[in-house]
């Protein structure tokens, strides 16, 4: 099902901190990294370990431009 | 000045819409294209054209991840 | 693929009020009525129209709590 | 005093989780649940706690739309 | 009734740009101007115009840091 | 290098929270205090502490108004 969401990459996370209600997760993009900060709940009911292949979500509206 | 927002992604202006209020800027970061949308008054102030060479800023808590 | 983010409420489309780069679309959720702003691009990509079956979805970091 | 969040839905805490800066707040919505992360602080200084009846409050900018 | 969101800052409206989705809002917050992207619906509702008394109001997970 | 987020205050940080994943910050800015909540890890970097002159950086799409 598409999602209104305009950026979806895919990548493979690198690394996982789990904290006590937040959770740190740095996914490799391309030659890019990018960090995401989801509930300790998602990223415990998604299983999320270095090495799984996922897409990062971002709605465009968060996304700013520096130029 | 370094700023908190963990994702500063360096890319080049493919495509600028301007709207009444708002404009949708396409940026091209590697091999994606990440899509933003700011205020019309940025993309004007900025003089925000095809080709420019840009970062695209994405704050982690905005970033959602999919398995 | 499951998504991270984790509110994602069944309802249908009310109302599409498409502008020149944003789309305002109201969704009946249950009892209640949720509003949208998503990029005019992709409400016509997902060719939104009234009568739809969606989901909203909404990442817990941007839910405020009132008392 | 009303606020321009479109998005102000009536409902009852179900779980407060504290963490070290942030919370993690359930809320029953009609027949959903919605999930909030808000500051610690802002739990503690609102007193929240299973069965309190609360608004969640969502700015509609943040609300992504799956078909 | 108290809400979550830690920032809710007192000012005056300076300025408001009606969008055919979206309006541009300009509140003058002690020496400094802050800007809003709303819905149109929202301004409309509220009536919004310059001279008027109002609070900004920002969650806090919004705010970015640069040093 | 300019970024298109529209509000850029400048202040000075009053008091850090470190937490697991996340540190909360509040920021004296005029009579007005505002607080942020970014990754542990960026608080860390930028080796944030009280009495820093620091900006805070807001976009405008996540700016409400109550009237």
């Amino acid at each position: 099902m598409p999602l209104s969401a305009r950026n979806q990459l895919r990548g493979q996370v690198k690394e996982v901190i789990r904290g006590d209600v937040m959770a740190h997760v740095v996914v490799q993009v391309g030659e890019n990294e990018i960090e995401s900060v989801i509930t300790r709940r998602s990223a415990d009911e998604m299983d999320l370990r270095p090495g799984d292949t996922v897409s990062v979500v971002i709605k465009s509206t968060e996304v700013m431009i520096q130029k």
